[in-house]
């Protein structure tokens, strides 16, 4: 045994919610060198039926907060999902990471063999909370920063893969 | 301690992997039934210098291998990036999965703290193990998978969140 099921969860997603903090920076700084209205970044998406770049990052806010919530019983805080600026998107992300910070490793102890049943295509799937973490809450989670990302090259902004990855 | 690190890695590439497969499956289906060049949607890519298809699936494939084969210092499989079909990204797939498949969880004893140094942006870059795995393997991989996903979301391939993980 070599990790904890904190290890694997709450610096991961920190780390990610800062980093998607500084891609936005840049996407909103992309918009402002190039004249362009935010509000055309901040709606895209990249097929009709997905999120836009807001849903991305609500979507991730979620994940790593829900995940949580799920693997230690404890309560988390409600967002309204109102963000349409990029500054309401800096606080959401704020947000999330400020109850991240309140979790404490001891608080995950046990998760590995916690039972968690979750609706997926309107079935109840169980699962252990290692399994969970591993095979969905960090899949999905990465995923939205992931789009966020693919979102804003789309569009050009001026990012690049270690962006991305933070170094 | 809850988690090893052969749990937070094999599995979760293999499963990732075969998802990929099926993915690509359906991708070539729709092509097939929406008399579409297959070429197209394997050379689609989200901006001009990001990956095609084929790039992001050939890429997704090398993040497992080499992660793999640094944490354990099995010397892994070499494969030359000639994918031009998804016959030939279905049989990448099949040898990336074989060799994991070869991998033992015991081959992972230790590696979490095992020195890792790769060049990021020019610079080497010192990781123990786990941190290697936790904030570069892991979220590096999933990129592209994901980034696969999105793909072929934006052009029109008929799936969803569901598919991308694998319920």
């Amino acid at each position: 045994m070599s990790l904890t099921m904190y290890q694997a969860s709450i610096p991961v997603f920190t780390r990610a919610l800062n980093i998607l903090s500084t891609l936005l920076n840049k996407a909103a700084a992309h918009a402002e060198e190039n004249k362009l209205d935010p509000e055309t970044l901040l709606n895209t998406r990249l097929y009709d039926d997905m999120f836009s770049l807001i849903g991305q990052v609500q979507r991730a806010s979620d994940a790593a907060k829900l995940g949580t919530s799920r693997l230690t019983a404890i309560q988390p805080p409600s967002f309204a999902d109102e963000e349409t600026t990029f500054p309401q998107l800096q606080e959401r992300i704020a947000k999330t990471i400020a109850f991240l910070d309140t979790v404490k490793p001891e608080q995950f102890d046990g998760s590995e063999e916690r039972e968690i049943v979750i609706k997926l295509r309107g079935q109840e799937t169980k699962f252990t909370g290692q399994a969970y973490l591993l095979t969905f809450v960090l899949p999905n989670f990465l995923f939205h920063v992931t789009t966020a990302y693919d979102i804003l090259r789309h569009k050009g902004v001026v990012i690049g893969k270690m962006d991305y990855l933070g170094f």
